[in-house]
């Protein structure tokens, strides 16, 4: 029988046998000295991928619900500037909009923010950023510090979401001047869906609002934190706790300043691939966006369909992603997150050559072997 | 080695090996056919524990999520009348008022609900009872179906806490008149924590708040489950709804009637042996209230303590639970819940026998003996 299909897509990622293997633990008492070793080991380990030094949970509940938490918490009531070139972005401004009042900051997807919009937002008013620090929609990495200097200027509360970017790439939140942090699980770090993490400034606790959601009542997790052993204030979701600890060890053996190095060359090999073949590469730069280094969005060639493209792909074992809401058919995405490495970027790539080529495609040049320079 | 020390606490509980293994599965992609199929298949067999033809939905998030969305999406500025006999009652009374007015209607924990100021309640206007059927911090059953009749009679919505209930007792959801019901995963189902369901009637759907929070939002819910293959609306923890699948089958197999009478005779065996040991029941019961049939709260006998007494059953390998609260001290909790039988609950009274001898108890009978016989 074949290995499962390759899933190579920007989260769900592949999980190491070890995150796999840390689930099937018998039940334990989550209110004991080993949930709160466990618990206590993660935060540690997170907070170095965060690149910050506040205090930080692990909520029972995917990357929107800490992104709902950070609003609900901290931005009640409040003018908050969304920025928005992607599909999240647009999320953390509909979260914004249900707690306050969301002021968009709207570029096309996959195009630069407008910081100068972004300022203008802040001199009438809006008392706090949203950023998409990767915006997986669109395959673009923003300017996280130059906004986090913008925030600042405006002694505005700087919340961003680093879903796709903490654990694969350099995030570095306390010199970055963001006020709170927050990943999902299932993304850089390979480990299961279903939890995420959020970081908390000092500056971010004195505007806590006071009133809080009750599942995500981030005060409530801050004093069942500082209890020890150290505990969540409702029942966790315990075998993934398990799980994002092995990954958390994962991430140590290999060493984060090579992990971010993995991540980079994998990303570029997928770009390089798409310039020998000559596909466009969606996102459009300036000098501070980026693209980004764990998901690689890619024009799909005039004339071919994506269910064809994906469908071609597919049935060499791979699976990736298209194209979201207005994106559809437009894009397909690549994600190269988490555990994976060389063989399963040239496998991906070689599958996509060969569904572009099945459908009438003639590739400039050999992206495959271009590749497997890159990531050699 | 000797096994994993044996959890007997009201949640977690135990969980089969064929559970955990389920948990193994490489990451898929949660918006394609497999997860569907899971999702589907748990809540066919959600819907026959909860006793309705309602939707159902599982939420990833603990039990508590599953009581702030009731709320917060049915409840929201409304008066809600709130029975409180335990820590769950006063729980749902603490979120009823963060969205809208809780008008509590309060007995001393453990002691009957009063049914009376329930009506008055909601002749003063009340439009909603919440309520907990099975109050795990007392070892009382509420009476589900008189309060069912109550709120029918005044038209209010009939929110029930059924999460240590449902899969271990008698639910009949649509019969009683409940309008949402919800559930846990770590409980009498005997899957891991981390999960929810919640099951919404037709009633309830028209009262729909305008203003819903994000996470939790049960149209969104419902808008995702309605797609083929169903879906959630955001990343689920995708593991643990292979767990609950698995769990869900092992009671398919057991058969509901079965699994009920079988938690019924563990929890008769506890009190027998408490009765026989000469230990007083905790609750206090009228004509319409009952022990729980999940967990059983005994009095601990004067002049013992609590961390002695449940010291000394660690001892001996097995966790039991100590009172919460005001009860602190005072009571001690033996959970039945779950994929437990005659060898576990034997194993517990025997250990409890000998850590109340130890510490200067003694029994008037042989409760282990009068407990085998009610489970053999």
């Amino acid at each position: 029988m074949e290995n499962e299909p390759l899933l190579m897509l920007p989260g769900p990622v592949p999980m190491p046998e070890r995150v796999r293997a840390a689930m099937t633990r018998q039940a334990i008492n989550h209110r004991g000295a080993e949930f709160g070793a466990i618990y206590a080991d993660s935060v540690r380990v997170l907070k170095s991928l965060f690149g910050t030094e506040n205090e930080l949970f692990v909520l029972s509940g995917s990357g929107t619900a800490a992104m709902e938490a950070a609003v609900a918490n901290f931005c009640a009531k409040t003018a908050v500037a969304c920025l928005e070139n992607g599909k999240f972005g647009e999320r953390l401004k509909k979260i914004a909009g249900r707690y306050g009042t969301a002021v968009p900051v709207v570029s096309e997807w996959g195009t630069p923010l407008d910081l100068d919009a972004l300022e203008q937002a802040l001199e009438e008013g809006a008392r706090a950023v949203t950023l998409v620090h990767n915006e997986t929609s669109a395959g673009i990495k923003n300017p996280a510090p130059e906004i986090g200097a913008i925030a600042r200027k405006h002694d505005a509360l700087f919340i961003m979401d680093g879903v796709t970017s903490i654990g694969g790439d350099l995030v570095e939140a306390d010199r970055w001047g963001v006020d709170i942090a927050l990943t999902g699980s299932q993304k850089c770090l390979a480990a299961p869906a279903g939890l995420s993490a959020i970081s908390v400034s000092g500056r971010a606790w004195e505007q806590l609002a006071e009133e809080r959601p009750y599942y995500l009542d981030l005060l409530a997790y801050r004093k069942s934190a500082a209890k020890k052993p150290m505990e969540t204030p409702y029942t966790p979701a315990v075998p993934l706790y398990a799980a994002l600890r092995e990954a958390c060890r994962i991430i140590e053996e290999e060493g984060l300043a090579m992990r971010i190095a993995r991540h980079k060359r994998m990303s570029e090999a997928v770009r390089t691939a798409a310039r020998a073949w000559g596909l466009e590469i969606f996102p459009t730069l300036d000098a501070v966006h980026a693209y980004s280094n764990t998901v690689t969005a890619l024009r799909i060639p005039e004339g071919i369909s994506d269910a064809a493209l994906r469908g071609g792909v597919r049935e060499l074992g791979v699976i990736i992603a298209g194209g979201q809401d207005h994106l559809k058919g437009r894009i397909f995405r690549i994600g190269t997150m988490g555990a994976v490495g060389a063989p399963e970027v040239l496998a991906t790539l070689a599958a996509v050559e060969r569904a572009l080529r099945s459908l009438g495609f003639v590739p400039e040049d050999d992206g495959v072997q271009a590749a497997a320079e890159v990531l050699g």
